[in-house]
């Protein structure tokens, strides 16, 4: 036995090899994220009216701006000599993003230079523009809809949202985050990571070992395996409705498709806990997480790992539960601040963070994709990256370097 | 509309073509500076009798040392190991620089190599130098003609600073640095772009957005314009005579050639301030402002950027001001500490390093200089980038990486 | 004279010249260090038991295991997912080492994956491997063989470490590490420049001036030269005896080879002290160095420059004392805890320390080593660099990027 003997001995389910790899090839070029989908900018309270604040979203810069209520999502570089308009927030009117440097002013609408305050009457108003970007505000999130600009036609929101599981599987479905009367909170945060190893450790039915003896866990004397075995190919089903959105679903409502590993006797292991319990994990285009029945019973817990550059992703942590009244909503209100922003969203889902960036070197240049060592738990892994490579609407190119992506000086 | 359409529709008298560009194509190669230029390296309080400090001047790593007196200026790279001899000063003796690792004893006139500390017999000693600076120190500035060594001859200082506006165009002229009987007082700092974007910004007509409700504006009531537009051929004057300084003048005392901008109706922006007030602002090689009757009627601002590396320009800030006696000088040296340092050339123009730092990134991969899209007031601007391509004395090449440029290990 | 003049006329028995470099041309080649050599990894005091801890040499990142007092060492990367296993320390297993993150489980003698958490029966188990590195614990020091598995047969500890003098030339041999009886302490800690500056550094004849006026040399008012001159061919000692270690002794106790250099005229510097004292020096590969009768007559203080990756090392100081009973060894740890810690490893060394990285941007690049100007003093220098360029087991390659330097993805 020794370093660099061939692959070929593996065992035919197990780890990928080259072969494999290679349905999941459109996945691998996707460091910068996949374009034309939507993702959320920022929380609605983040954004105040008059206030302009930058984000980076698949190496697009952007600058959202509140106007008279309204959102509007334009390119966060001044044509003029490139700075970026975030950076020092200038509202002189409603109609207008004006650049705190030389007062290069544009339609909030249209991305058209309209003025320039030392120069109101220069040739080139009218004649230049920045892009735009489409928006919509669901539920107190703002979502852009980031790639090409001209992509047509936008498709909408909910297409890039998971799906909860069909009622005839779960009558006690959970909260969905486009719903009525839903209680949405969350975090975002800073991942040192590329977004697809935040993916890949969102669902992963095989990590569960980072978050033994978790105190939200522990707490609820909550059976909770070492992981989960795929048993069947029912085990992973893949959605793919032709309107809908496109992802990959952990049926571990199936007792048939998932055997939930309870002890490991080489390693003198077992599961903790005596509750069993039931969730799901879902992961869709173009990488947002749904854990359904998390962090307790009728919650769903959406995550989005949100491309930023090639090292970074924004990690998204948004809890969602039905609120039929004001009762619910206090109570709601009470859980998720003394018990599932603490105990949930950061110190469960810190470990997770932790283990992601543990995994940034080792992808980073490449060679990662070709040297990691896969085995059966990671079957819910390729899926994901087959139907990542299958149904997304474009792979992000890297930016420029001058933080031009997306951008450009467009003229009309 | 669209991005990335052609250029060849914008006002003709507006943004840089690129047959434009062409005329400066010298300055945009110019990111380490020019060369064969003079530039100021320390105030003189900075330097005290036997002490050695190292400055970096487009990419030269220069050792400063004060010995009875007199300032000397040396490569500040031992040749034996490739120290900085700056970074542990050592002076055992007064004609002699000595590395403090091994003892290497260069002379401080010629830089020969006259001794090492534990092999005073060496076959080497006399063989080998380093390379000098010639030195001019003036009014309380060092000032280091910074290029090639064997430049002849060495133009004199007064060919790199700005001139003042001839006395028929302005009867009270404002104080200059070479003057007798002058206050000289200032601050330098590390800005963190390249030197261009700092000249750009430093006399730029078009700016001024960022400068108001500036407090020493304001507290003045001083009648503040949005920014300047160039009216006529006469705006910018060329300064090109022969032996002298090379650079180009605003002519803002000039009506017929500016027109100050007060209003701009479409963002409902008008010019603060009631007392109307006369300045100038010029622009000399390698990068010298000159600001006439700023930051009182009768002082002047004078502003190097001077290139360190592509990156960072070391940002001189001096004000200099008539003063025939003891009273004068009391005077000066009161309202420079209670009201010009922290208000002027701090407060107004900490605003101006903001900017240029916000335009580093678009440039800094060269992108910017040819994305950029100028407007009609940035007639100013591109008067001086032919200028400077034209009349500059060489351009710095880039550093070898170790820190060595211009310097080498030189050989007898 | 000017710059860039030909170095032919440099003294013959000078610096370097092109030619000469040419015999050190392995050497360097060795940025990451030389391979198929024993490490100094960890103070057994470092690794307690059921404690993983990484360590980087010559770009190996290496997992450090104590289990049952034994201590392993294998490579610090899961195959699964890259993790570096010593981030998060899990040990499940006295047989076995486990990764934190999904639980692949290692046997700690030969690396064979043996079982993976929540898949207890992979196919893949006892199919891959880490690879894992000989260890051999001594005197409180835990020494690991970095370099080629194949490696075969794996040398003796005692074939890299210094030689003391022999008693035929000093009856009063000084402690030896590998000696029953020693007192055995020491630091290490990282120094920011290449480890071959470093070695170069530590027994230097010709830098002895960054010690003048240390604490540990004035209180004891021991002579201190300016340097030591090589008078003749006996100066440097080359140690080449097939089975033994290798390297160049500095034959200090010979009064006919050496020149004390006392004073430099036209520095007007003389040596301070009055008590003549008498060390030696010694450098072998893979870069260690002892010094005989340092801090005082009797001791040994060895250092190791161990390469972790081109730009930075570990540098490992250790002090050995011979210690026959329970008294000397309370004599040598008050010794070393009130004096020898804080005035020699400490003070003394943070001098060469400074000097090294003070020589690391120069060298960084490579053109260092080609624009070196050497003196006389250098000869021992450039000995050390034949007797590594011609003695060296191998030369260790640049890590890929992704930290998987000597290890890689090992199949059976």
């Amino acid at each position: 036995m020794s370093a660099g003997e061939s692959a070929g001995k593996r065992g035919a389910r197990g780890p990928a090899s080259a072969s494999s790899s290679r349905q999941w090839a459109p996945y691998l070029e996707a460091g910068c994220g996949f374009k034309n989908h939507w993702y959320p900018a920022l929380f609605s309270y983040e954004l105040k009216d008059n206030e302009v604040k930058g984000v980076l979203i698949a190496g697009h810069e952007i600058a959202l701006r509140r106007a008279k209520g309204k959102t509007y999502a334009l390119q966060d570089r001044c044509l003029h000599r490139g700075v970026k308009m975030s950076r020092r927030p200038l509202c002189l009117s409603d109609e207008l993003m004006t650049c705190w440097y030389h007062g290069y002013s544009y339609g909030l609408e249209d991305g058209v230079l309209r003025t320039i305050v030392a120069s109101p009457d220069d040739p080139i108003l009218g004649k230049v523009r920045i892009r735009t970007y489409p928006v919509e505000e669901r539920n107190g999130t703002i979502f852009v809809f980031v790639g090409d600009e001209d992509y047509q036609p936008v498709p909408p929101l909910s297409s890039d949202l998971p799906l909860r599981i069909g009622a005839d599987e779960d009558p006690n479905a959970v909260a969905y985050i486009l719903d009525e009367n839903v209680f949405v909170r969350g975090i975002h945060r800073t991942g040192n990571s590329n977004w697809r190893l935040a993916v890949e450790n969102g669902y992963d039915p095989g990590h569960w070992l980072v978050h033994m003896g978790n105190t939200i866990i522990a707490s609820a004397d909550v059976l909770f395996p070492l992981g989960a075995q795929p048993v069947s190919d029912e085990a992973v089903r893949v959605v793919e409705e032709e309107e809908g959105p496109k992802g990959v679903m952990m049926m571990y409502n199936r007792p048939e498709a998932w055997n939930m590993v309870l002890e490991n006797p080489l390693l003198g292991l077992k599961a903790r806990g005596t509750k069993p319990y039931y969730l799901r994990t879902s992961m869709y285009l173009p990488g947002v997480l749904l854990v359904e029945h998390w962090p307790i019973p009728g919650w769903a817990q959406y995550e989005w790992y949100v491309p930023t550059d090639e090292t970074h992703h924004e990690y998204w942590e948004v809890l969602v539960a039905h609120c039929r009244n004001e009762a619910d909503l206090k109570d709601a209100e009470y859980r998720y601040k003394n018990v599932f922003e603490p105990l949930a969203l950061r110190d469960f889902n810190d470990n997770d963070l932790f283990a992601r960036e543990a995994m940034q070197d080792f992808y980073e240049n490449g060679d990662g994709w070709n040297k990691e060592t896969l085995c059966q738990l990671d079957n819910a892994l390729t899926a994901w990256r087959k139907v990542a490579s299958r149904y997304n609407r474009g792979i992000q190119d890297r930016p420029a370097g001058n933080g031009m992506n997306g951008g450009g000086n467009g003229h009309r």
